[in-house]
């Protein structure tokens, strides 16, 4: 099967298993951001609308448009659509741009509906860079590369230790978990929730209410994939790790080695692989 | 470990392994979405905003706001905060409010900072019910309940014919995926991505610039869970069934319910659960 190469980059990491580490090279799922715009009405008033700004992997730009225009239920026939096609420059590394424009017939489309439909997500920005950049600008807890040191042995465990504190999972089997640990193996505030990013806003939260701000001593265990919002939000509470039970993204990657962050991920019993700040890693 | 009654709700499904098929009563975890509001400014002149509206496990709802707002990086300081309390009456079945506001001190917060953050989410409305009657408004395509049928014994391997279509996870081990499958077992336009909904889109949006849609003769498998924008995205195009590898959520199981969709869950080898929709299943 072939693989898009704006889909997965390759990414130089260091994975730890019960006999040591070894640097390596590995694929990394790439996640950027991608704006979808509009332009319908009748020719003699042409009207332009944003309306969506979605993370997702590189590939299939115009069925990703399209659909998402159709799921939402603005588009309801193909023939709507004169052309789709992509705007700007490409990004850095990139061969199209993020930004994708559905022009359509004279019509009028009801886009005013997606109003109530926009939810919010952490990231922002319209390609990667320009996020980044956003972060360096604002007042963040600077991170002390040395601090907090993690012994590897209480790594490989840390999965498991999640997921014994997860009343819900058990009932469930569907719930996305977040915790704190400390270099000690005590893990704090784990809590659960359909929503990755949530689980990780109940914690810090917690953290934030009582004045505990920045967590320099501790690390974020995620049970599921560690995506750039979950970085982006441990970054904003001082938190100088996350050690994921899944893949990271490439945007992940990218913003943990900017801010000097740890980032662990495919945590087992038996292996993990870093991707970022492996001198916190004993 | 105690479990919030409102974090998970029983729901009576039917479980198909290889020795049969049985009635059980099952744990979901719930999925409700939240709308938090601030209100902030000089006493003199005061402010109100809708910031954000997520779809999120109910509890410890006041850390997921005040986590949101201190991670986005609108609240830097726990004093700032003079209260949080839930606003309006509780929908049918639950003891608090979906919407939560925050009331800060006389500060002037940059609010403005959230408008880029903005993402789009397939989920609408501020409680599952008022969802539910927003899309019953619309000129969905109505779905045949004897339409398609699919054989238990094609189900149990569809979990890895999806993995055998997925090019990128092999390499990366990190992405969503969804496909479309008919009732001989043959699956289409499987597509991958670090967005679940993306995914979803992607394939739909196929169908739909070929002018395929509705899908009445297709279910659509899912590699991870299945959420409220999920169904709410394949029944827009018409798709009658879901199969989630993964668990999902009461609103999901919801909406199936009342659109007389198929939703299959825990779907492996050995052992699939029907939440909606049973009489697609020989």
């Amino acid at each position: 099967m072939t693989v898009d190469p704006e889909s997965a980059r390759v990414f130089a990491i260091r994975r730890f298993t019960q006999n040591g580490s070894h640097d390596i090279d590995d694929h990394i799922a790439v996640e950027e951001p991608m704006e979808i715009r509009v332009r319908s009405g009748p020719d003699s008033n042409r009207s332009k609308r944003s309306v969506s700004i979605t993370m997702r992997t590189p590939g299939h730009d115009f069925e990703l448009a399209a659909g998402f225009l159709f799921t939402e239920r603005i588009l309801t026939s193909p023939e709507q659509i004169r052309s789709i096609v992509f705007c700007g420059a490409p990004p850095p590394g990139r061969n199209e741009s993020n930004v994708v424009r559905v022009e359509t017939h004279e019509i009028d489309l009801d886009l005013d509906r997606l109003q109530r439909h926009f939810f919010t997500s952490s990231s922002c920005g319209i390609c990667g860079k320009v996020s980044l950049e956003a972060l360096e600008i604002g007042d963040l807890p600077p991170l002390d590369p040395d601090r907090p040191r993690f012994k590897s042995e209480l790594i490989y465990g840390l999965p498991d230790l999640l997921r014994s504190s997860q009343p819900l999972f058990d009932q469930t089997g569907g719930l996305h978990a977040a915790g704190l640990v400390d270099a000690a193996g005590t893990i704090f505030e784990v809590r659960e929730d359909v929503g990755r990013h949530n689980a990780v806003d109940k914690i810090l939260g917690r953290r934030f209410l009582d004045g505990n701000t920045p967590l320099a001593d501790l690390m974020m265990v995620v049970s599921g994939r560690a995506s750039f919002e979950i970085l982006q939000k441990a970054l904003a509470a001082g938190v100088p790790g996350i050690i994921a039970v899944g893949a990271p993204s490439s945007l992940a990657v990218d913003l943990a080695r900017r801010f000097g962050m740890t980032l662990v991920g495919f945590t087992s019993p038996g292996r993990f692989n870093v991707y970022s700040g492996s001198e916190r890693i004993l």
